[in-house]
């Protein structure tokens, strides 16, 4: 600090050394353990996606799930996407007030309240919603008739994954004249997700298991439209399939949501995008010669796909979490680490890690340029 | 609503219709997913966890790792536990700030940035910190040297666990000398964690691995006190081993967490707590005969430890979870469940999926009293 004259409250600020997270840092000043988003490799992915958008008659419809948080949303509709995807009422009501008005929520809402909440969001953004069940359509059409709204609605089919879905073929057709008939709601179109082959390693394999699902959403189109309704939405796909059922001429959005920060475990499955997303953390104790441990855990990062990845460091491996510990193996390290060292890791779920915080923290040339709420962090309702 | 004269401003409501969560709600009312704990089920786990440490020479300083909430933290004071025990100094931050005076942080704390919280926060409570290595005992002492604080330091000593710590024997005398001759730190003793034996699930094999490992810790107790320094403080233990760690008489305190609320893992292994916390979800989807579907994934509960359990219907078993969704296996069921059923689970791993959640909807006789922020959650810092 530089002080001007004999008066001390007119100082010249030379380095911020009160900030905690002071924009422009070097990245490894922060505190740990930290949440980064690399702003190039991110706005690469971005970039990228919409490209291949570009080159099928399918558009982009991210899913907000992955990464929870308003501005990364603006950025991939910037890019082209013709709205969001969110997984749940709460994450749509975080997008919605950020502005964004097309909003596709790919889930069931069955209860009253919830029911409320949608028709009552859908004065402010031209919502779609999805259906599995004729009640459902029912009381649907009785609250968007009650405040004089109306919701675009899809079917959703299970294509083999197995989860919340009408049957294909008749069962759907039926549904959707259900739809067609209900005061406040208009038949859109079907919406199927392949979850079952999403992550299928081999692309060969997972080409063929997606097609041969997705065949499934598309014969039920043709069976809705020779019965003379309009099917003018087909959404389906994930990152792990963007490419096949992205190409599919009958399909119309693509819900792809992790491409965007990715994560170690689908690099596997689609090596063209880059891993954005890392967690910034600081050995704390050196038991010994083999044994590095770092102050990051399961509360930090998650561990169902498998344990996170170390970057940058050759010889050096996770080999255990336990909550808000990390153990490394440093046996074969070609640094020797020590107390206070950084180690960036790379999550193994970029969508459950995420949820695991508060703030992403921009990186930009390994300098802090940004920090953004994840807004819709832990909007489980 | 009842009108009371002509003046539409003066209502008597007579139901509460506009308030999501109010108090007095018969809890099955409550949007779904949402984090429930039963308050009789938890204070008679508090009361039974402070029985038992009456009768014995050790304390208990419960760890706010599991539920990371001031009230639950004020209420185990109040039971006559003598403090609380923190993962993360963020935790610590949320418990002074609610008043609580007595601190045991059971981590290293490294970074400089870190050590200047530390030293600050040892202005407004008695803080006990670990150590696991002189270059720490330094930073720490000067630090708390400038500011014109004590801080009351642990030797954490590795008893098996093969985490953080020294180990037993002369690395820890030569420690325990460090921090008693450097400035400001007071060595106040000894924590050594058996997390490697706390879930053994047969007793008597938990009780002799235990007491194997704890003998590492009292041996090094001796050694120390035969050296002329005295051991005030001896903490370890968790909630699968605090009648046995609790019994030794060397121990003085007892971290024990996850016996507040309990989770279905640890159920297993004590099964004199009672599981007090739930998630209470929703059936958004009924697929076909045999499958429910739920609106709570593993953003609401976590399955490191297993899936959840079904409560309260017989023969209903949750068979997968994805982020947003639970797979109900009901071919067994004792009730057809209908969309919109509520579906009560218990977590396996309480710590964990507390951590997901910002409030507790606290419950007594199946209706809500009470609204808690969680407010350590996301204190990974």
């Amino acid at each position: 600090m530089e002080f001007w004259g004999e008066r001390p409250f007119l100082i010249k600020v030379t380095k911020m050394q009160f900030d905690e997270t002071p924009i422009g840092a070097y990245k490894y000043e922060l505190d740990t353990p930290i949440l980064l988003i690399d702003l190039d490799l991110m706005e690469s992915n971005i970039a990228k996606m919409a490209d291949f958008f570009r080159s099928v008659n399918a558009n982009l419809r991210p899913h907000t799930k992955t990464h929870k948080t308003p501005i990364i949303a603006h950025k991939q509709i910037d890019a082209s996407a013709i709205g969001v995807t969110c997984a749940k009422l709460g994450e749509a009501e975080v997008m919605v007030n950020s502005g964004i008005k097309q909003v596709l929520i790919a889930n069931e809402i069955i209860t009253p309240l919830k029911i409320e909440k949608l028709t009552s969001l859908a004065r402010h953004a031209d919502l779609i919603v999805a259906v599995d069940d004729e009640d459902n359509v029912e009381h649907l059409s009785k609250s968007a008739f009650n405040k004089g709204v109306n919701l675009k609605v899809l079917v959703e089919v299970d294509i083999g994954m197995k989860r919340c879905g009408v049957e294909p073929g008749e069962p759907a057709l039926k549904l959707a004249h259900k739809i067609e008939k209900s005061k406040n709601l208009t038949f859109a179109g079907l919406m199927g997700y392949e979850g079952h082959t999403v992550t299928i390693p081999d692309f060969d394999k997972r080409k063929y298991e997606t097609e041969k699902s997705m065949a499934l959403l598309v014969e039920t189109k043709d069976l809705i439209e020779r019965s003379g309704l309009r099917v003018e939405i087909m959404s389906g796909g994930g990152t792990g399939t963007y490419n096949i059922t992205g190409k599919i001429p009958e399909m119309t959005e693509i819900q792809a949501g992790s491409y965007v920060v990715m994560d170690a475990y689908y690099k596997n499955v689609v090596n063209e995008f880059d891993c954005a997303l890392t967690i910034l953390s600081t050995v704390i104790s050196r038991p010994n010669k083999t044994t590095a441990i770092i102050d990051a855990g399961i509360k930090t990062m998650t561990k169902e796909f498998g344990l996170p990845l170390v970057k940058g460091i050759e010889g050096v491996k996770l080999t255990r979490l336990s909550e808000e510990h990390g153990n490394l193996d440093v046996s074969k390290s070609e640094i020797d680490l020590k107390r206070g060292d950084k180690i960036e890791l790379i999550p193994t779920h970029c969508c459950t890690t995420i949820n695991l915080h508060d703030k992403f923290y921009g990186i930009r040339n390994d300098r802090l340029e940004t920090i953004w709420d994840i807004e819709g962090r832990g909007k489980v309702r």
